[in-house]
């Protein structure tokens, strides 16, 4: 497949080249500080990767018996992918170029699963159509808003093994609306390389992912890496055209908020050079706390730093 | 004061009138089943409403002992205000008009308060300027954002009474963004006159309001009071331009995300009349969860529930 990017060469001259595409037979279902890489690319390198539902197509229809998937396929991760010159104490840089998603969603609830589920009495799966930017759900048209659910690198030691379901420090399951198309993720690299992977896309999801799962649906990524050597988060950034956010997890949302307030507030403190107290302060007045997902093994919340009052770059140059 | 305001004569035509102004000196500090009301208002008025900061001014310096402050003075709600023919089991239902704020405010964070209390080793209060739509923080300058913390009704007896501090199905201390200027609030009437009491207004406050304080402020409040006869909620409702908003609360914030997912996909199963399974899966892929406060003995969260899929006025009336 031919693909047709924007690179600035030399001359800033607009020129066609074609990307690289990692297929999705390659997948993991754990985040281990020491995996086997399936590719490897380069810092500045844009590159396509393609993703499975987090079913891994096993739910083709509304009548089949939802206990009868095998649940060792749940939430794979296209990779690892290397990147060379990562090494561990640098930040990956992954800007989301595009998200395309398949014509075919789905969505599920079941007993004791999600937010209500002691209210569920039996598994519901609902097939959700996709064409020109909208899902059709009974006699509902509403628009697609594509993301990202599992995005990660290769933990560190003292994490230790985390399976794709699982949101922490490395990323992994975030399930965050806003890392989607135009954004880029900052990870903390921990292993050589890198180690990147990606699955678990949403055509939709709700903030919260309230019901257990968004609609979920097989992708093709286009992103580009980059690398800022030295640099170390605690937890994962995200950049939005209007915002920079934090996005930290914890066994219940109380642990999340704590994680995340504490770390957005540091960020100001460093950034703007002021006492923890008033970065505590402005962090009360300006930073939303949003709610990501709560419905996975740990919770994720988001601090959301409006870049009216700091950069990205300022943020991250103060590391 | 005369205030000039719009409203819809036989012919429309627009005229001058004097509103009734209620003003900050009758306050309450705890919202009960039976109050004595200071005012009272027809269903369509509009009026003002003067209010306190929660700190009811006692702050006036960066220098002062925050521990010598009178703790019974805060959170002061002005009202309560009798509703003419509210009677148990009607929705008020309270524009919000106008929020005019004093021209200082004031944050505080102490040890033992907010999400990071447990780090603050001393109080430290911030007096905050504020002008031209702007308030000052050291050398930053922000958009105010001016919002309502409390605003209720009389509680009902089964819930009894509920001290301003604390929000719960009567509304009370929400401390929710989108209390503001242009949106409606819908309270459950539980005794005659509803009891209409608000307070503690911010000029600015992040979604959590993590540190314990907004930029607390003085304020003049400009609503219209409308009843909606025999329609009930469990918990209040923020309509705003996009959106319809469940807001409720809880001991934890999963207690809290539980009853706003559960009243939300009620709401869609009776507006839509879909079954409450299909309810909750749309409620996944398409309502947002929100964090509204988390630093109150209660904490609040909104569910967000799109126009584009249902307005306000279907999930009312199909009460």
């Amino acid at each position: 497949m031919v693909i047709i990017a924007v690179t600035a060469g030399n001359n800033w001259e607009r020129r066609k080249m074609i990307l690289k595409i990692i297929n999705n037979k390659n997948v993991i279902y754990s985040f281990k500080p020491e995996m086997d890489f399936i590719d490897q690319v380069k810092p500045g390198e844009t590159f396509k990767i393609m993703t499975n539902d987090c079913f891994l197509s096993q739910i083709k229809s509304e009548d089949q018996d939802y206990y009868n998937i095998d649940n060792s396929k749940i939430n794979s991760a296209t990779g690892p992918i290397f990147v060379e010159e990562a090494t561990p104490g640098d930040l990956l840089k992954v800007q989301i170029l595009g998200i395309d998603i398949d014509s075919k969603g789905v969505a599920v609830i079941a007993p004791n699963e999600g937010v209500l589920g002691n209210k569920v009495d039996k598994p519901l799966i609902r097939i959700i159509p996709i064409a020109n930017n909208y899902f059709k759900f009974g006699d509902h048209l509403m628009p697609i808003k594509p993301m990202i659910g599992v995005i990660g690198v290769a933990p560190s030691h003292e994490d230790g093994e985390c399976p794709t379901e699982i949101p922490w420090k490395h990323g992994g399951n975030m399930d965050t609306n806003d890392i989607r198309e135009n954004s880029t993720i900052y990870l903390p690299v921990r292993q050589n390389g890198g180690l990147l992977a990606i699955g678990d896309c949403h055509a939709v999801m709700g903030d919260g992912e309230t019901g257990v799962s968004g609609c979920e649906i097989a992708a093709e990524i286009t992103l580009k890496v980059d690398l800022i050597k030295n640099k170390e988060i605690n937890w994962p950034l995200i950049e939005t055209d209007n915002d920079t956010m934090v996005v930290a997890s914890g066994d219940t949302l109380e642990e999340s908020v704590y994680n995340a307030v504490d770390e957005a507030t540091k960020h100001l403190q460093r950034g703007l050079e002021v006492s923890w107290g008033d970065a505590y302060i402005l962090s009360s007045l300006v930073v939303d706390l949003r709610i990501s997902q709560v419905v996975n093994q740990k919770k994720t919340v988001r601090a959301v730093i409006p870049k009216s009052l700091i950069s990205t770059d300022l943020i991250i140059n103060s590391l």
